[in-house]
């Protein structure tokens, strides 16, 4: 279940010309934005989507039935693109509580959408179920090897951007993110876990040695609300003795609205967690650290952001 | 009043560290996005105001008054952010019916703010007279050599942060970032003159062999609305054989909104006019050709852009 640097190099082959190599802002010596909120569908998403469909044709093994996936969210809108980039089907399952904004945007993309349960569990079991009949390939929001791999290629693209940094702040939802990030600077760079105190999903688990459940709520929910660590991030981080710091709400709204003021950045609240850590204090870096914020996503309203 | 590349250089080394080297971009493969929108103040217009002031206290002229100039936007919140990093006064005009919001951005950034005269001109004529009293540094809008060679930094990071590219978008306003990114990239890329069809002025200045007066009007007026180009930008580019073309301002709500929808950039309506002429076909880029699109401002409401 693991994932290596090797993985995610292979990732990085596979999704070039496909997935964006999005830019980095050094936004004062030493300090890096890697602004994934630029990537294609809003978020890092796709990286893992790409990888995860790709690796699949390699093998023969991407079907008629193409993609599916359950989320409300940036998963789902990733799933969506990199269907309609590689000319399969992407079907999505969305709780029925989900906004009429984000079923309109899959659709955009040409998603066929399903509005099933009250909670996105109940979605998730309706898009397994589904799966089963149809044969599609099912692209996990992040407990995939593939999907982790690919997610991975922020890292590598990070420490190339910007020459090395010592340390990488990373937001955690279900923590596909950090675990291809942990494995693909291995032994180049820390890595700093940043989770709302609200969604403390994998400072619980390194806590309690294993994914635990724990309540979900704040501004981050939406974009990072899984309500338990994936295996793949348990382990992956575990293993490396990755860092996790906590931050309050307050924070993250603060410091999405300093992306904004200081330059002009759209993040969602879950792309600015990780920023927040630097801004509140949760994280403080030695004189002269390197430091790189995985800016994440900006799947916002933009009305919200000054 | 011309401006060379070795002007250039010296106004590179100069802002080195001030001026924020913004990212670039690759939207798709060969063209390129110079994401000047998330520079310091939200223009580029910091680069020629940090290379006038520190122009001018490297020959010992920067007066106890410090900098004063006449903008209700991207311009004076420049010169104001410019004075604040270099601890010096500045002092604003503007019109009286500049938006309380710029205004307020102005006192936000510790400027003087002085709201004189119904019209840009009135200002302008309030703030000469008031620099012959207090001494302070005027720093033009685009009409002063070193402001234009502190923009044309911009083109040197471009061919820089590019490897190169064979044409260079620039949109067209009084004049000072054509002027120096022409200047920065002669004999190494061409470069092309983009203005709103409402505002041509140098398409006019270039048809009639000199600056004239035009109407000015439409969504790019905020911030491209000099109705006349300045005598540098049109010495400079009608000696360069630069190519102008027109866009309409549907073109440039549609390139603004398409920013915004493919990679979540921020940008006001000059600010994506360069690219409205990709979008709309008034500059069709041969197979291969290499393109930089410079995004130049995100000075605009947010709640605007989706």
């Amino acid at each position: 279940m693991s994932v290596s640097i090797g993985d995610v190099e292979r990732a990085a082959e596979r999704i070039a010309g496909r997935a964006r190599r999005t830019p980095v802002l050094e936004l004062s010596p030493g300090l890096f934005l890697k602004l994934e909120a630029m990537q294609h569908s809003g978020s890092f998403k796709v990286r893992g989507g790409f990888n995860r469909a790709l690796a699949a044709r390699e093998a023969g093994e991407l079907p008629e039935a193409g993609l599916i996936a359950a989320s409300g969210g940036n998963h789902g809108l990733a799933v969506a693109y990199v269907a309609r980039a590689l000319g399969v089907r992407a079907e999505i399952f969305v709780p029925t509580v989900a906004s009429p904004v984000k079923v309109a945007g899959l659709r955009a993309l040409g998603a066929e959408v399903n509005q099933v349960g009250s909670i996105y569990a109940e979605a998730y079991e309706a898009s397994a179920k589904r799966a089963a009949e149809t044969g599609a390939l099912e692209v996990h929001a992040y407990d995939q090897s593939d999907v982790v791999a690919g997610q991975g290629t922020v890292g590598l693209e990070t420490l190339e951007q910007t020459g090395g940094v010592d340390t990488v702040l990373v937001a955690v939802g279900g923590g596909g993110l950090i675990a291809g990030i942990t494995a693909a600077v291995a032994g180049r760079a820390r890595v700093v876990a940043v989770e709302p105190e609200l969604i403390p999903t994998l400072n619980r688990a390194l806590a309690a040695g294993g994914p635990v459940l724990v309540e979900v709520s704040g501004v981050g929910a939406d974009a990072l609300g899984a309500s338990r660590i994936g295996r793949i991030a348990y382990e992956v981080t575990a293993a490396a003795g990755v860092e996790s710091v906590l931050v309050p709400d307050e924070a993250i709204i603060e410091a999405r609205r300093e992306l904004w003021r200081s330059c002009h950045v759209a993040a969602e609240h879950a792309g600015a967690a990780a920023f927040a850590a630097l801004r509140c204090g949760a994280y403080t870096p030695a004189p002269g650290e390197r430091v790189a914020v995985i800016v994440c996503g900006s799947n916002t309203d933009p009305a919200t952001l000054a």
